[in-house]
């Protein structure tokens, strides 16, 4: 059976007709609000769950509105000062604590960072330089000074598994733990299709050119803002040329050494012929999803 | 036998090692560098075709490197300035030059312009409010106060035709050309997957629940800087409550009227149901596909 896919199944209604509605979100504030608990990006918790402060008791800062829950309660997150909101990769007590939380609470929590994190980072308008204020409860800005509108930026990635004859490409970055081994990755560029970026961050990255890309899933993935667009792709020439500005390695790993991984990686073990991704990876899915097929 | 989807197939080699090269920038700039003919965001044409003017002799105005050709000709495009950047979708007159011009053109074009328009919109760091300044090549912009990178823009969008029995549900937004119904869409927000924003903007815009959601395509959208992502779906409860604010109006269309649609589309005619989509949009692979199925 496949897990479900980290940082989806957020259980709030994002009730975007609110969000335009200044009187009814102050209602909403006042009438049994939730604030999360956040220090600037992470999470607070508590045996692994979400804290949530009474909102009308709060400190007024600047608050994202993240949605209702089923009984119609308005939650909020609050946005952190500038210097507290990097746009650096999720910290080791963050990814060890994702591994105790509910589904639905890990993703209330990714929308909640991504979004505040946006605020954060975007306290001027990028048009004219002049300060901008939250807006819409906080699914945009604008500026005070040219009018301009910003919405919240959400980056598409693409994440792909190569195949050739049986083999799957996986390289590792310079950043991973030691001998992790994971799917190649890279920003879709203004002027590309998801299938011509899959093609070229797997040339650029490995020399290797594919054919046949194959959407296979997708993954929200707030570190800062990214939306993971997994794909599958086959190629007909294994040559490698590896670009070590991006990639430290690159092979490829035969069906059992990556089920080996899989099965090494569950049960806490060492002594696979590498370190697989994460379950909370998106990667994760893809390599299942190579070994089902 | 389908088309392309316009906006991909750029013959450009993206050279990303040469962006971060300002020696070979610049010498591709001064031996035979070409520099692409806009007016603002719009294209200069001739007869249907981009013009290029020798990089080494143009007034020396902020650009981009849009790649190399397969002779390694450095491809150059200007940054307009910001009162010509809107994020206005097409004109019209552009709308109906996209029919005449070669497919590759229309994707260096596409890339080019959506590229100078994240330039001319964002000469001010939203982090601090200073003044950036173009890196690599135009694919980047570095803020000279707080030493900020920042990176082009690409919204992912989500776009989608829902079935139901044999309908196709398509809506018409107030700004689409009399008669125009065309797949449902959105932008997609932090915090959730692809297929969860499907969902959410078909249940927001029609009040439709949807069920095995199934990525079809994509489609790099230049106006301003979209990547549109086409889905299908399927509905079991046909009831719709659209929300006037986005939609004029939502249908459940017929096999047949879809066919009789693209049929009239393709000849020019009136006197269908509706008036189809237009080829260059994703929107029109979305019902080719759900016709072949």
């Amino acid at each position: 059976m496949r897990s479900p896919i980290t940082f989806t199944g957020n259980p709030l209604d994002r009730a975007d007709a609110v969000r335009s509605d200044p009187a009814r979100l102050a209602a909403l504030w006042a009438r049994g609000g939730r604030l999360l608990q956040m220090e600037g990006l992470e999470p607070d918790l508590d045996g692994g769950a979400l804290i949530w402060t009474e909102a009308g008791e709060a400190p007024k800062c600047e608050t994202v509105f993240l949605g209702l829950d089923v009984s119609g309660i308005g939650h909020f997150a609050p946005v952190p000062a500038p210097d507290q909101a990097s746009t650096a990769p999720a910290s080791f007590n963050l990814w060890q604590a994702l591994n105790g939380m509910d589904h639905g609470e890990i993703a209330i929590y990714g929308a909640a960072r991504a979004l505040v994190g946006w605020h954060a980072r975007h306290r001027f308008c990028a048009r004219c330089g002049g300060a901008t204020a939250p807006a819409k409860g906080g699914w945009q800005r604008d500026c005070g000074a040219c009018g301009a509108q910003h919405f919240p930026r959400t980056d598409p990635v693409v994440i792909m598994s190569v195949e050739h004859e049986g083999h799957l490409l996986l390289g590792r970055q310079p950043r991973f733990p030691p001998h992790r081994y994971s799917a190649l990755a890279g920003f879709v560029e203004p002027g590309e299709s998801i299938e011509e970026a899959v093609a070229r961050e797997i040339f650029e990255e490995a020399g290797v050119k594919v054919r046949d890309v194959r959407y296979v899933a997708s993954q929200p993935w707030p570190f800062p803002s990214s939306l993971m667009i997994a794909a599958h792709a086959f190629a007909d020439d294994p040559a490698l040329t590896i670009d070590h500005s991006e990639l430290e390695d690159a092979r490829w790993f035969t069906r059992a050494e990556v089920v080996e991984a899989m099965h090494a990686r569950d049960r806490g073990e060492d002594g696979a012929a590498f370190s697989a991704p994460s379950r909370t990876a998106v990667a994760w899915h893809l390599l299942a999803d190579w070994l089902e097929d």
